[in-house]
């Protein structure tokens, strides 16, 4: 299939005048089903999400995904408000002795640290890290603030950039050396506190996900293997992506238990210790730390996006209705032209006052159906088009990006029909997404049977008896099991080895009082828990 | 005067037993007027605005500051939307190469670049810099972006942090080698519209002094000699410190010229070129930045604070009313003791439905008269009391922080009594900053008076040649005076010279048609303009 058919209608190579090469055309030209990578980058270039930059593994956000950004934030903010979360901010360099504090901690990012070694010519006396994560940049000040059992809990959160100088490939939103996230912060009282908040937050990202980029995803914990180091348990909610067949972590929350508290000593008096015996002892406080990033804006355009362009779900999308007149030429006349010009006006003025987030496109230079391209690749979820036929029976008539269906709206309906039409669309979008992550989510219960499940794209729940060894093993005979099958190295058939995604909450049936084996072949432990594995980002 | 003094009712030292040296007492020990520069500091730790940190010039801004910045954050954000600006997210690294193409512009900073060498313990192959400012970061992307001249105006904006890694003596929020602000950076078809923006961007500056933080400000151009460098010219808004007699720029408005967009090609087909010869001929965008930071939080608490601690103005207090119970004691019946407590209640709850940020304290282990001190350190501006005396009366007691004044208010009317009290504070507190600052603002017109009036904490409207030399010697002549003069070299009374801070819009009077002679001493140049000149941090 050659990738250009994808588009046939798209005006290509037509301003290709200037230094950026992604940035001149602005159809898609390569098929998300064929040539994925190049699609993925094609689409966020054209879709104007983000532009490369001159230092490697680093991307401009541009509005068309910040504003996508600062709806997610708008809401996350008033939910953690509610709970007493408080928003401050740390500074963003952290001392090579507070981020070796705590070593299981540092051990999963040193190699990744970046120093700041020289101002302006001169060699700083000490060098500073630019942060990772905040877990040492904060957690002295806890120790500060924290005194009475008074003060719990104590719920922080900010909203900035970390930086993990990786040198692996790096992929807009999914591994770049600088990445925008949330990260919360909280000391609690007891473990059950602790605990309560880890899947409170964790709900709230099963809802980012589900109500407003119309993605499901499993939320569960972690094993021992692939939790936050240095915590004590990780909760997750995977996401996938049905093109590649693999899942990727689309957000933690996680209980870090008493071992950064310890470390870092935030204690307070123990109220329950003083009831017995009258004198203070100093407890530990319990604490969570909770996180999403951009990659979330990923995962959204992996999933949806067509070889259109970006497809966005209306709940997110900066612009939710595009208004293009229609059937205006050189032999229309001034009051036919008016006409059209004049309720083109009136219905992005009654959509706004309806709350909704419209546009219209006016322009004389381009064409309606350069318009309708321009605006499709960059994922408008609903197109109006207002001519003299529709003036005519007063309506407009309605485009849908999601699933590319038309219909007509009454245009005296308008402020309400519309908010319904997006609604319709976010949701339809869910539920396709929802089909198709049921399909690709199998029930693997024969050695067998595991590998060939990767290799058709889906990702497993299978009975595993927990052990880390047994984790390592599945990981290395998936790879190589790939491989002997002789599968392309590319990214739709990885023959990476499938790891261990979470323990869903949700499982399937009772494994803990049954005969299961665990599914590794030639593991002959009695299986734990139903474990989601998979290829993954 | 002993400084402790100052703060007679408050219960120091009565929780040290930490590590941290402010964060222990809860009082402030010293007074504004005689020691200035601690008062400023425990006024930030013990309000909890901010706390140390252990990377020298470094600061955490806790929940107490940040709350007002999103404040102000929410507000601007809607007042430059409003505008069509949008907002993004650069990296906040730059490589060498882009950051020396504007030299005249790092020329101002380069000196202060930290710069990221090492990532792990592997040495970079190019160092990168960690943001001083984004005009090198993000104009060869505008390069990109604009083809057309229908392609403008192109306005953004973002919220970040940036690093001047200076080696003068930190201030908190005045000077901070990292520092939180906003960067707007817009292109435009013509210098017209360019200045336009530029004045209206510094009309949002002057409402977020006045409007939000209390505080009067003088809009004005900057001198040659003070203006941003690369750009064509700089508008600022200079706010006063009565206290140490000092100016402050408030924030800036800079219109860049087209120095930028000639260094970083950012260029269109000029439409009337176009008209003229029917050839395409390429035309350089006029550029404007635009800029405030988190100084603001210190200006606002440098002028209002007291020896008390914080004072917030209404506007941006994240608490805005705290209420008390009053008048329980182990003698109260249980029936007093709940009716108190249900009013308190009922009160913080009628006064969050009408919109106020309003907060109850009902501990039990801590006296009325501790939580009043507490409160009032923290600068909530309205102290609401209720105890069986004011129920009684169907009243609340009222305790201004802003004047100490106290009164009662209706209960029944609580939800709109309450919100015009707020107002009043509002308005009160920028009334009297305003009185000050006028008292202080000094329109000097014989060269003998001018370091005097400096050294009486004045700033000085002076006749001014607009000569840069004649700049460099008034400041040179204004500290040298002021050492002859035997001065202490202390914060209240600098021996600095004095600097132009702008030009203000509003004139006083007419100087281009007079005679008048520049102010200084042996200039004999004729005045261009009344400059306003003063000692600044
Ligand atoms: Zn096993
Ligand atoms: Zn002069």
């Amino acid at each position: 299939m050659d990738p250009h058919d994808a588009t046939p209608s798209t005006p290509q190579n037509k301003s290709k005048r200037k230094k950026a090469p992604g940035a001149a055309t602005i159809g898609i030209d390569a098929a998300k089903k064929t040539n994925f990578s190049s699609w993925y980058q094609q689409v966020l270039l054209r879709g104007e999400m983000i532009d490369y930059y001159d230092v490697s593994g680093c991307y401009v956000l541009r509005p068309g995904s910040w504003e996508i950004w600062e709806i997610l934030q708008e809401w996350f903010n008033a939910e953690i408000k509610k709970r007493g979360v408080r928003n401050c901010s740390f500074p963003m360099f952290v001392t090579e002795d507070a981020l070796n504090k705590e070593q299981d901690h540092i051990d999963g990012f040193s190699a990744e640290v970046a120093w700041v070694t020289q101002s302006g010519s001169t060699k700083l006396e000490k060098k500073v890290a630019v942060r990772p994560t905040s877990e040492t940049i904060m957690y002295p000040a806890l120790s500060n603030w924290i005194r009475s059992y008074r003060d719990l809990p104590l719920r922080l959160n900010q909203w900035n950039s970390v930086v993990r100088w990786e040198f692996k490939s790096p992929q807009p939103f999914l591994r770049s050396r600088e990445f925008n996230w949330q990260e919360g912060h909280t000391a609690h009282l007891t473990k059950a506190d602790a605990d309560t908040e880890v899947r409170d937050i964790l709900g709230l990202y099963t809802q980012i996900y589900r109500d407003f980029l119309a993605l499901p995803v499993v939320p569960g914990q972690k094993t021992e293997r692939e939790k936050f180091a240095g915590g004590l348990y990780t909760t997750t909610v995977e996401a996938y992506i049905p093109t590649t067949g693999r899942a990727i972590q689309g957000a933690t929350s996680h209980c870090l238990g008493q071992n950064f508290s310890r470390m870092f000593d935030i204690s307070f008096e123990d109220p329950s210790a003083l009831a017995e015996d009258g004198t203070a002892r100093r407890a530990y406080v319990w604490q969570n730390s909770w996180a999403y990033s951009s990659r979330v804006l990923g995962v959204m355009v992996m999933v949806h996006g067509d070889n259109q362009g970006l497809v966005l779900p209306p709940k997110v999308a900066p612009t939710q209705v595009i208004i293009v007149p229609v059937g205006i030429s050189a032999q229309t006349s001034v009051e036919a032209r008016e006409r059209i010009l004049d309720a083109t006006a009136s219905v992005e003025n009654a959509l706004e006052q309806a709350g909704i987030r419209a546009q219209s496109d006016t322009r004389d230079e381009h064409s309606p159906g350069w318009k309708f391209n321009h605006w499709e690749v960059k994922g408008v979820p609903l197109r109006l088009e207002i001519g003299s036929r529709e003036l005519d029976k007063d309506v407009v008539s309605t485009s849908r990006r999601d699933d590319s269906s038309k219909g007509q709206l009454s245009l005296s309906k308008i402020s309400t029909e519309v908010p319904t039409l997006l609604d319709t669309i976010q949701s339809d979008m869910y539920n396709r997404a929802l089909d198709t992550f049921r399909r690709k989510l199998k029930i693997v219960t024969s050695w067998n049977e595991f590998t060939p499940a990767l290799n058709d794209l889906n990702v497993c729940l299978i009975p595993f008896c927990l052990d880390e060894g047994c984790e390592d093993s599945i990981k290395a005979m998936s790879e190589r099991a790939a491989n002997v099958g002789g599968q392309e190295q590319d990214a739709t058939a990885p023959s990476m080895g499938a790891k261990s995604l979470c323990i869903p909450f949700a499982q399937p049936s009772e494994l803990e009082n049954t005969d299961t084996i665990c599914l590794r072949e030639e593991c002959t432990r009695k299986a734990q828990k139903w474990c989601l594995f998979g290829r993954s980002y």
